[in-house]
């Protein structure tokens, strides 16, 4: 690279490119901004994201992001690689296989017809593992990328130079970068975050026409579950599509392990109370599963999972209270690795669940009751 | 009631008849106790929730609670009625139709055989809201209930004054108590607790193949979908034998919206990428609805759901730090209505998003950032 600061053209300024044109911005990078509205692009130049780049700009950038809505990067990503010979360009969708087919669809096509060749070799896809519920540049932040996951995505035809030079933009923004093969990722995210995308909105729709005073029985499990149904729904369609295959394969052997519980389930509630047809069994060995699969979780800081110990503690609902408490727990010298909150329905009074290691649990717990909290066995 | 203190019979000492103990000991009320291990019933009594009660005791308690597991909860009920002709029974399984519908069976098969009639009008069923992901005696607490809905289920033969009885048990152990038919909570639970707990044990089932390398994009979305995945089989089997019709009802209707998004990523995975072919309006309608859904759920304190503003704030990963700022919330005087922390991969810095009301979020905004915390936009 050159002496001057290492320049980077945004082009979407939403969510993902606003907050990636703050960070680097801070760290002295020469930012320009592109996005097909001028109001999203000036917007995000305010908020401190870059400069928006002129029409007559005789742009040179050494990296470009592409980071406009998923169904329109692959298109993006091929214009980009034509217009600027000699930028490394990536792009920030939560999906990959689709822009990979489609870009060697455009190298293929180019070829047959002696159109300009497609120059693959200096694009590598990113997936920096740091959505949010909301979305758009005024929920932008330059600390998004920090300590989370920034994964890198070559295809076949990746030159490794750019593969590091788009690294060490993940690395830049705080990300910590590792790289994976395309249907690796694309499996991966269809498990972790598109197939639980879609089971708990179909979850939460169940919610609709339930009667206000049976809605009143919820509780923190269903809230924890359906959480992520406040999802945008134009953006997930496009991410849905456009992992479609991957998120089809796990949501298949979702909808077959429910078939065998709905079978097991009209067992039960026939006339013969379904006992000892197995039906027992498969309820069971589906809940057991559940077991083993939440406990491959990783744990805090990527670490193995580690089984912390939980403290209940009664605070009351009142300013300040859960602060004195945590102030406390640090003069005791115990750090927090979890916190829960529950409310009650009407009460004064809340339950924090504390989560500490197993070793210091037991002073923790003495030493709180000592100072009058109402720690609960 | 005489003027001696209330007598109350427990029968099962697992997390919720031990917990109902303490909390009645505590109020003064005699409690005896029986579990069919002599084990658990003498762990419970020595966590503080009563007296063992022995074979030659002549007992006349005024009311008795089965804490039983719920597939021998009907039978227990029966045999309590019959053993003590004045006392008000209640149970606590968090299922109510199948129980009814087995103690109507015996009361017609006592009456058709001439044997000593079933007086059902001294059972009301009742449901405390109250679970956790851990179970048994040493689990149990004395303020489990405080706060949370205990829900009064009598049948078409329940005698008013045992519904008020049973109503003032769950209100004299902090319990906020509501009457419900039979029907209505068993479909309300089969939504708000049963087929969510079969769901995302389902889901979390998934990552039992993953490799760990995958597993490592897992991020707060999917802890929180699938955290109640880590309860109890044997439990969960049970509560879903008893409800088993209503829990099909509503896994049915998801299973048949994933049958229809499966079809649509189909299409879309297809070679003719289900543009225009009305897949992604079936996608962007599942989303919709979950949206629709989760803006159903009651907010705090069983309110109507607020709104309300988050603010993120990074806080170093060091005791105290996350009590300061609550703290320092406290000062300023806002109330924290909840609160979310995310842990990054590696980095010594977590974010805390703090819940407030809106009319509090601009000021606390800038009174902690004057205060040298800081606040994300």
């Amino acid at each position: 690279m050159s002496a001057a600061p290492p320049s980077v053209h945004i082009i979407g300024t939403g969510l993902i490119g606003t907050s990636l044109g703050i960070a680097l911005s801070r760290k002295g990078y020469r930012v320009t901004l592109d996005d097909a509205s001028p109001t999203a692009r000036h917007l995000a130049a305010d908020l401190g994201a870059g400069r928006v780049a002129d029409d007559g700009d005789p742009l040179d950038p050494e990296v470009v992001v592409v980071a406009t809505p998923p169904d329109v990067v692959a298109a993006t990503v091929a214009a980009v690689l034509r217009r600027w010979p000699r930028s490394v360009v990536t792009d920030v969708a939560s999906v990959k296989g689709a822009i990979r087919a489609e870009l060697l669809g455009r190298a293929a096509f180019a070829e047959l017809t002696g159109n300009d060749p497609l120059p693959l070799d200096r694009y590598v896809g990113s997936h920096p593992m740091a959505g949010r519920e909301r979305s758009g540049a005024l929920a932008a932040r330059g600390e998004l990328f920090e300590g989370r996951a920034w994964v890198v995505i070559p295809t076949e035809l990746s030159d490794p130079e750019v593969i590091e030079s788009v690294a060490t933009l993940g690395r830049t923004v705080g990300g910590v970068v590792t790289v994976m093969q395309v249907e690796d990722h694309d499996r991966a995210v269809a498990t972790v975050s598109h197939a639980p995308q879609v089971v708990a909105s179909l979850l939460a729709a169940r919610l609709v026409t339930l009667p206000d005073h049976e809605l009143g029985l919820a509780g923190q499990g269903l809230r924890d579950t359906v959480r992520i149904a406040a999802s945008d729904p134009r953006l997930w369609t496009q991410i849905l599509q456009g992992n479609a295959a991957a998120v089809r394969d796990v949501l298949r052997e979702v909808s077959e392990d429910l078939a065998a519980v709905l079978g097991a389930l009209d067992a039960m509630a026939g006339p013969a109370s379904g006992r000892g047809d197995g039906a027992l069994g498969v309820i069971g060995h589906a809940i057991e599963a559940g077991n083993l699969g939440h406990a491959r979780l990783p744990g805090k800081h990527g670490s193995a999972p580690t089984a912390y110990a939980v403290i209940g503690v009664l605070v009351p609902d009142t300013p300040g209270s859960l602060g004195r408490l945590l102030t406390e727990m640090g003069e005791i010298g115990v750090n927090l690795e979890d916190l829960h909150l529950e409310h009650g329905l009407g009460q004064p009074v809340g339950l924090a669940e504390v989560s500490v290691l197993p070793a210091s649990a037991d002073r923790l717990r003495s030493e709180l009751a000592g100072r009058g909290w109402r720690v609960l066995d």
